[in-house]
């Protein structure tokens, strides 16, 4: 068993991309994959391994364009308005539909309006024809030999059905490519299986597999390998003896003490890379193996997703003769300062959406960790290696996730979050779809400096006032002096502490913390300064209160921290109590505002957010809900 | 049996619409499909039924961010730089891996590369660490019961994966909605079979059948029903039978005399509408059957392909929830003049390339016939109703087809169109396949107008000068009087007589031909010239020529023609005779040039497809065509 290694290489992107290209052709695997017959009816998407020619012309014989009758043109040309010219039927006119042959010694056709028929033999027709009139010439759509698809095109519907008019009931496509991907992992469990404190959801596979089946290649997922040198090493073996074109490692890529994707590579081949300088995503190893490009994907969710976007998608689209079609990007401004390390080239997962005429980009969590920032990217900015990042208000170029006419039509909501929200944004895309909500987390106070400085449309607040024992309006005039804000009244709701199923400590109120463990809420929310109010009204003060430096950034996250074990108390909503299943005592009902500034009214997605807002299937539905009361909502404060 | 109806309504499009609309509302059909289970193996691209939430925080426990050592931060805050802290293994430190749970009475790691291991029982550390750090915090990608996807979703691979990574091993999706497709026509067969003269296969079920699978529906073909409105009837209730969300029955939507379906959706439902003011697609026709929506496709494909975008696929998008996408448009102007009918909503493919900085729209065949014109398109110009068309040099605005970026690397290629063009085509397609060749058949002359006219990049001529025996030169000078042009060679061509295999009439030569049924090709096509030349040399007038009128545009064509005993000669080249197994009397080679303005020698497609040109294995692959010489392909006459 190979010894812990401790550092991993910095190989720039390109120059890992290069290395593995020149062991690709050396191993004759650079080139797009034969062909394979394909049967029309799977063809869907399919991409050509050749030109397809026209085995037989179309139409494959002169037919009727319109339903009429066939005639010799030269035998019409005494016909006029005024004399009608009288044709036998079955001698010198034929009845023909479209799509029928014409008729032996005739060369045009009469459109059944414009004849008339006196009785069964004869027809009458007022006007010559020229030659050919309404009549498909043989070929006039293909001719026989003629190149009908070029090579590496990726089947349409509408070529699927070229192919079958010109004489094919199979194409040669591209064989697809095959990746077997081996996740591995001790603590790791199918994600069928409840895992258990220690124990982890292995879900890499369903997104490298489903990446590469959207990318037009097959994916078979094997066992967990468990963390073991000869485990990886014998199933590693077991994967090139199935000679696929590709085998992906998963988790195992760095350099830990259960990392043995490099070693076991270098055993059974050639170690090409092993640490990219890209983030995230930099322990990617990088080998071929019996000739077969072997790729070891980070475990972090977010450096997997986006290894699989910068390596093995580029693969997967070479093989089957696919150019990588070029991202639509857009120009867009940081909401915040964006720090990069100098040597990688970084990719930061941001929110969209349009404030005043510019794309605000705001970067989301960070953390390779958390795949719901790529769940909730609008785009992805690449800082390039060897800037070392942005400033606030920068320029900077994004990838889009989403059609630039969808982020157009984004309401940006910063500030505190409410659960409810997630409910608005539901009945907004069930009501006017084309509007979208993003709420992005930044604390009550947060919320409002975000309106002043253009970074959002929207605010959530809910933040109290002792000295007039008002919500919101005395934080307006303190935030945004110069702006004109109208103040819409999102929901009333319960407040209070946070506890353990069952209360244990028999917590009653606030005077009950001292010698508790409490959960705080981060400088800025509406909770903390409604947490601090209480606090003072019982006298106590925060260094009394164990646990007040310990922050969470939602109410959720306090009631986890509470289910857990973490701490013995917390404050926050109703709601995230009973939805952990958590005692929880009410103190108070508090007001959550929307603070817009009124040049933002007018605008599409607010006044859609405004009108759901006011719609009474969402305040009923939001009345319906523990902890909340809607009898205010959508009111106008000022 | 019904009668015979020969007119059509012309009911606007968005009437059409509006009226299927309120009937689905009616059947209550209107809103999307509901949920079923699926599992998350089979989750692509399917479309959440519902908001869906986490069952489980992610991670679910407090667990190490870096392999390192797990310690409670409080107990290293004497640790400096120049004072190395011991921790006891086992006691105050505990070693753990990326992803293991934190041991109880810990709350920070440091990393591997931070500590010293003196002996087996202890580790040194030099900084004091904050709680927390390393540490991913339960719940810091997803909390127990926040909003992970909302309603309306269709899932990505990410989206996959979060779902897995939250406690889900199944979602609720959409139903796929299924379509039933009755292909019609006693003349029609199925793709597999060899058709008769006077039988057609049978490909619009294909390409409607593929539409609605694109779009994420079900679509399942019936065997083709006959011409008879008792057989229509009988399937069409059997269709009802089954219970689909949708019926489509193909062609016999008109109003022939063997148009059933408009009467077979009266007899069993209720008609909508018969006809729709829309071209190509104008005889749609819409009903309502015991609650299924109906719908009548035209029998021409580009009709029913259009009328699968206009009518079908929104149905599909409907039911699942989503939204019909914004296409991407580009603005245009026209190269030919347009006419559209007044009353109609008119649909244009176009061919585009991007000269001089403008977007060049070129009108490809207009016959609702012509499915290559929809494979070969780049986008479709819509010319509302009310409009009359466009002038040449008008602006317009085209959907796209083809990634932008893709349309701006495009050689558009105008004039005679050699089918070594297509080769040349693949072969850049190989090479560089960022960029394309597009090429419109419009004539030797034509190419040299349209490179007058700024609509094309090159021109393909090979137009004989008798007064100097030579080729395309004297014609630069007489076309492009004002322009820096170069030309290219392309080929040397065999041009010759194509004759009826076994050569009938015993023809072998110009002067065999007074007599015989001759193939011309167009005005301005460079073989009529040269066959006109031809007949001077052999004192023949034109009017001698029987069928000097019937033109063809192309080689393959007239090839064709012969081939179908419409007529017993044309001229035109050895490859098009050989392709068709037809005998071929050659009687000159001639140069088939590209002639190129120069200013667009130095534009990315044009030097690409030169450089392909000029390829050994292009030349090598051409010279080996029966037919073609290229010994002087690629060199510069001027």
């Amino acid at each position: 068993m190979p010894k812990r290694q401790i550092y991993l290489e910095d190989i720039p992107l390109e120059e890992a991309r290069a290395r593995l290209q020149t062991a690709l052709e050396r191993a004759g695997r650079s080139r797009p994959l034969a062909g394979e017959s394909v049967p029309l009816e799977e063809a869907l998407g399919r991409v050509t391994a050749g030109p397809v020619r026209a085995r037989r012309s179309s139409p494959h014989f002169h037919c009727a364009a319109m339903d009429g009758y066939a005639v010799r043109a030269a035998a019409t040309v005494s016909a006029r308005e005024t004399q009608a010219l009288p044709l036998r039927l079955g001698a010198d006119a034929f009845p023909v539909n479209t799509g029928d042959p014409l008729p032996e010694n005739t060369d045009a056709v009469i459109m059944i309006e414009n004849v008339n028929q006196p009785d069964a033999d004869r027809i009458l027709i007022y006007a010559s024809v020229a030659p050919w009139q309404y009549v498909r010439l043989m070929g006039e759509d293909m001719v026989e030999t003629e190149t009908v698809l070029q090579v590496n095109h990726q089947m349409r519907p509408v070529d699927i059905g070229a192919l079958a008019g010109c004489g094919h009931s199979e194409v040669a496509a591209r064989r697809k490519p095959r990746a077997l991907i081996l996740p591995t992992g001790s603590e790791m469990l199918p994600h069928n299986q409840q895992p258990k404190r220690g124990q982890l959801t292995e879900y890499n596979s369903l997104i490298l597999g489903n990446q590469i089946r959207a990318a037009g290649g097959e994916a078979v997922v094997t066992d967990i390998v468990p963390d073991d040198f000869a485990a990886l090493r014998a199933a590693l073996q077991g994967a090139i003896a199935e000679e696929p074109d590709l085998i992906l490692l998963l988790s195992g890529s760095s350099a830990g003490a259960h990392d043995f994707s490099a070693a076991a590579i270098g055993e059974l081949g050639e170690l090409l890379a092993h640490g990219i300088a890209v983030r995230p995503g930099h322990p990617v190893v990088i080998g071929m193996a019996a000739d077969i490009p072997v790729i070891g994907i980070p475990g972090y969710p977010v450096s997997a997703a986006l290894t699989g976007e910068l390596f093995v998608l580029p693969l997967i689209r070479q093989w089957l003769g696919l150019q990588t079609p070029p991202a639509a990007t857009a120009d867009a401004v940081s909401t915040r300062k964006i720090v990069s390390p100098t040597g990688d080239d970084d990719f930061v997962r941001v929110a969209l959406a349009e404030i005043d005429g510019r794309l605000q980009a705001t970067p989301l969590q960070r953390g390779a960790g958390v795949i719901t920032s790529l769940v909730r990217a609008d785009g992805l900015a690449h800082i390039p290696r060897f800037h070392e990042g942005l400033d606030r208000g920068a320029a900077l170029k994004v990838a889009l996730y989403q059609p630039l006419a969808s982020i157009r039509r984004t309401a940006m909501i910063m500030g505190s979050h409410d659960p409810m929200l997630d409910l608005l944004a539901t009945h907004l895309r069930l009501r006017a779809p084309e509007n979208r909500i993003v709420s992005v987390n930044v604390g009550s106070i947060g919320g409002l400096i975000a309106l002043r400085r253009g970074e959002a449309h929207l605010a959530g607040c809910h933040l109290f006032d002792p000295d007039s024992a008002t919500y919101n309006l005395p934080y307006l005039s303190r935030y945004l002096r110069d702006e004109a804000v109208t103040l819409v009244t999102f929901a009333h709701r319960e407040q209070g502490l946070i506890l353990p199923d069952g209360n244990p400590l028999g917590i009653t109120s606030i005077a009950d913390l001292r010698g508790a463990r409490y959960i705080n809420r981060q400088r800025g929310a509406g909770t903390r300064l409604l947490f601090d109010h209480l606090l003072g009204q019982h006298e106590l003060s925060p260094e009394e209160v164990a646990g007040y430096e310990h922050e969470e950034y939602t109410h959720l996250a306090v009631a986890a921290a509470v289910a857990d074990g973490i701490g013995d108390c917390g404050m926050g909503l109703r709601s995230a109590a009973e939805a952990m299943g958590l005692d929880f005592i009410g103190l108070t009902w508090e007001r959550f505002d929307l603070a817009i500034p009124r040049r933002f009214l007018e605008t599409a997605p607010v006044a859609a957010l405004l009108d759901t807002l006011r719609d009474g299937a969402f305040i009923s539905d939001l009345g319906g809900q523990s902890g909340y009361r809607s009898d205010e909502t959508g009111q106008i404060v000022i």
